[in-house]
């Protein structure tokens, strides 16, 4: 049997068949970030991504307060930033290594090859939004208090949301207008801009959507769900053009999978396919 | 007079003066797709891009069920999937030419010169959405099931969906929704995230909007369409500085129409513009 | 003490501490641009750009009737257009290097660094669209009547407006529709895709809004609000990749400043940061 | 049995196994260009690309005098050029028809899947360039005169070499001066450049030597051959990053082929694979 | 008649007709350049781009001993990195500022719509490479001394050179080899690599071979060499799609020009055309 | 002190201060990869990359016979490709995680901050390409037999040669050549096309010239070479305006640096600056 999932700050439970659930768990500090915790997320997405028993993830926080409250500025503050170097180009680049390894952790769970579904409630501030807009589908709650927070403590976000954030959401002008305030929002201004596509009533609710969301898509066929996420991820920063040379090679060798007979006998059949290993 | 628009599964009528009606004729079957009407649609569609007659295109699906279910499966299954090749390089090799060739006579609607309006009306599966994404513009009613079918049948889409619908909606967590759950999804939610930009009561009136549309469109200076068209399409794909650079030059020919002249002086004296053929 | 900003056709003035407000001031006209306009307008916003006593812009109408009914035709058609060469490839050289000094002027606007705020209020056509579309947060009010009005003169749109709309709003389908049909529409209209982020009841709130908001993002870390516009404006029109990898310079840089600190202490403290100018 | 390939302005002999030679025959014209040339080009390319008895192509003038002189001046004169209307901007969208078709026949020699050597001798101006740049091998003879010729006529050259020039050879200011000048310089100079890969004494044995290197690929797996020619096209055009990330794809399907095992076991049994049909 | 070109570090003269001679005039200095240099020569460039009695540019350095020494490291020394502010952001943000305006400086010798050759003489570091690599024909002599000299004072070359050499020379490794040892090195290695197009015995005849070369590119067309210039730079930086599709909307309004039967008439009467201004 | 560098297949010493030196050693095997090298030059790499003591590495392979002979084909057969699954798509996939780990190794000696320098000796085959192509500057000598090797296996490269290459060197007539063909080919011909930058009499000569180069390299200031290699890379890929911003913005940090002034000052005083450690 495969080694179990233990790490310091996060569970990692399997609540149905090919459904992973990750918990951030640090509840008493608002599940805040410190170093271990994205360099623990990423081992973690890096061994979903290729797991065969896993065809979808469920994200979400411990506790009722908060999905995350960000970054731990108190620990941060006591790392990178307090370093002394007389060089302000050597702290640079020191500086540079640092975001780049820390945008790597957080890139880790958009290159998951299972699709990702994150539910953010309560409080979700500043990496809240970093990490979320590298998961796939997005579900919050009616309490949700989102926050592009950087901006109030003199940074422009860093770890993906001003890089994903005009891709996934419907209003450059929104965007703008709430990475520029570090405003709060709610998860019906989210609804109407499509930063999420689904609000609960509470936490309780949106989790089980979201693992029955996840427990939907881990019923299809695993190489169909990769190929969907792979290509519209591709896509996503692409033309049309490249877009499609790219699908018509990637579709080359996945269509040739038994699963897409399997899948039709099925639906003739009314019955449940049973897709093998990927 | 030119040769008439005679085609197997496709009525091509001319309702209005510059209008073209494109109907898919394959009701008894949903209007679902075999490969000779995807040779057939691409020869309409590179047609009228030149017709002097035509300055906008609507396009339907004929019956009351369906604008179209999609894919003949059957049809395909019996095709390039059936083929037996001992070696899974040359099989993929074949279905990447297969595949290629059909995003192509997809593509040539979206190269049409002439702004196209397509209307989807109840069962719109699978290929509808590669189809209508490569309209302009796009308008359903109120009994429209949209559903990005793929995966259910063990599939990434691989005709144009996954590469359009990125740039095309509002949401791409709701776009990752649809295209890994399959769900059926209705106007009003297609409305919501803009995936068209207008739902009307039935068929018949949702079809007479989209005609009335056309025939807007088709007053106003054929040079003026094209061009907003082709710049839309190529600034959706590029950076903003490479969409300027391109519309500088493209403009520096059109704005030399007498369409320009024309377009003034009627506007002064408030009466209709007669452009020339384009 | 430094040099006034005085410009014919604009009042520039300084309402509040760090905060500009632009009124483009020709209301006997509708606000319609002449040549020396958009000089004037590419001259201001490069001073405010680099001004330190200036941290948000915001750009409004003068008069009551319109933020500017677009382009003084009249003007333009005994300019440019009605030069007489013998020669189209001569006159069309003559016509992109008109285009590009127009266009450069009108994305100076978008390059200037301090966030800008734009209130479009009544008749918003054409030019009112690309000057808007090159500002960062787009408000109106509930009588403003937009329109992507180039067609309806014989022209695709060529100062910015194709090439930043498919990048700013929800719905490309919404997007061709409007610059296709030159139709008039509203701010719900305009709200519900994302065009604008704000709707207030007349010009009067709506400027204090945007005076507001310019307010509150003057607040801010002016390297923080400098950066986050510069990341999100680079972002739109690039892959995340390399979006990440601009980011990761830029702040090995930008994360070195006081700025951080002193939002840090102000905020455990409870009192208003004071960063040095920019 | 295949039908031949029978084309009024064009010989294709097979002179080898798996070797098709495409002769240009209109020597009494210098092998000018007129448009039914460029159709019958297309189709020839577009049937060898497809056709498993073909691995590799030579392409070649006929008779001793040219290898093209490019475009047939006389007969373009009396098409596209002469044809009279009165609105420049209607003028301008058919000669971007009329270029665009003329550039997707001469592209079409590069989409061919199967790698392709042209051999340039005597007389290879304008078109001859346009045409051997999207070969993937040039070759050459000691009296091959080259020249860009464009400029001389009041063109700029449309149908690629400007496109692909600054891609295939070593010097962009060399690159420059010969398009800017239309000067003819001779096989040393593009040896020097990266132009041609190999010069020879005349034309008899460049050809030969074409043929023997076409042989040579010939009787490499076509898997391999193919995958190596698109990925090194699709390379030439964009980042390492995509490069690599579309090469894993591509291969992810050919590395599948049986032509590995036969490979490597011919190399170890020092004989000839015999690799089944592509 | 037109103004004088009067400039304090630059000598511009007409020496043929349609060609301007632009001279760097500090010798004493070695041609380095101050920050009003490049000021200047932008101002000069622009100017040339649109000048219709110029159709072609000889850029070369006054004086035997350098054709510049770069930038004048005292001055510079005294300007911007003296500056002393507290925050190293802010200090960055003052960089940036000045990078980019002396970039585009350069830049717009690129810009030039008019073909331009550089002669580089003698001592020939640093922003000699800037600026030369800006230009389209490089030429050189036989005791040309060239140096990527930045390296040597602490600084990666910021004024262009590392983001054309890799687009304009045949060997990456070489290219790395000369930025990261910032050896000398001479005219016979340039040309190898393709760096220069020609070699001279010394700077009189390279300034009259320069000379010559634009007097022969001054007798064509200024549409076929504008065009020329314009899509070659173009494509050096894009895909041969997007080089393509760009090419055709070009020439759809240029090759309209009467230049094109001026040309012909002229090549059969074998008289010079004679090419109306540009 | 620091950990050792210590790695089953590899020598890694350090010949000179700041300088390193990478030896692949597995002589008795021409130095054939297999799976675990490249797990280690990976590592290896990402620690010199980081080491402040290092400032250039040289890569060669230990004994006279071969830098490497490429991949150890029998090792690798055993491995993936004798995998065997039933489905083409899920070996497909098990094939494209196998490729891009693999990619990501040979990617990790291009992403090492300090400059690389290899040396090919002799055998010099498949691998030996990838491998060298991803380091900065290629040194060889008069013995060294290179070979794109791969089509001889059934293959297209694909861990970088096919991506990098056409970026490389000076003629893509020539790539394609010997990436078609297989064929060995020389220093020579290897110098001619740019793709080396120096041959030397033999592997004694060509490593001391390396680490001489290197030394030169490791006495400049690490913050120069770093951004110069950096920016010449990120160059390479992308548009000249995109290669100036990015500059700019790297620039704005690392201007900032003492070594600017310490090396100006020890050029004025004629003796060594003393850069402290990056």
């Amino acid at each position: 049997m495969a080694e179990k999932y233990e790490y310091e700050y996060f569970n990692v439970t399997f609540p149905a068949e090919y459904v992973a659930h990750v918990e951030i768990n640090r509840p008493e500090k608002l599940n805040a970030f410190v170093e271990k915790m994205w360099l623990n997320l990423s081992a973690i997405f890096r061994r979903l991504s290729h797991d065969p028993n896993v065809r979808a993830v469920v994200l979400t926080g411990a506790g009722e307060r908060a999905f995350t409250a960000g970054l731990d500025v108190k620990a941060a503050s006591e790392g990178i930033l307090s370093r002394d170097s007389q060089d302000p180009a050597r702290t640079a680049n020191a500086i540079r290594r640092h975001i780049l390894e820390f945008q790597n952790c957080i890139t880790d769970v958009e290159k998951c090859e299972k699709p990702t579904i994150v539910v953010l409630h309560n409080i979700s501030y500043g990496l809240a939004l970093d990490l979320s807009l590298a998961c796939d589908i997005r579900l919050s709650t009616t309490n949700t208090a989102f926050s592009v927070k950087e901006v109030d403590i003199g940074l422009a976000a860093d770890i993906g949301t001003l890089s994903r954030l005009p891709h996934s959401v419907s209003s450059l002008s929104w965007a703008k207008d709430v990475c520029l305030t570090a405003r709060i929002f709610s998860s019906d201004e989210a609804l109407r801009v499509g930063l999420v596509s689904g609000v609960y009533a509470d936490k309780t609710e949106a989790v089980q959507e979201g693992l029955k969301l996840a427990g939907e898509i881990a019923k299809k066929s695993p190489v169909a769900t990769m190929g969907t996420k792979e290509i519209l991820n591709y896509s996503r920063d692409r033309t049309v053009e490249d877009g499609l040379r790219y699908t018509a090679v990637w579709n080359a060798a996945m269509v040739q999978t038994r699963d897409v007979k399997d899948a039709m006998l099925s639906g003739l059949q009314r019955k449940m396919p049973n897709f093998s290993k990927l």
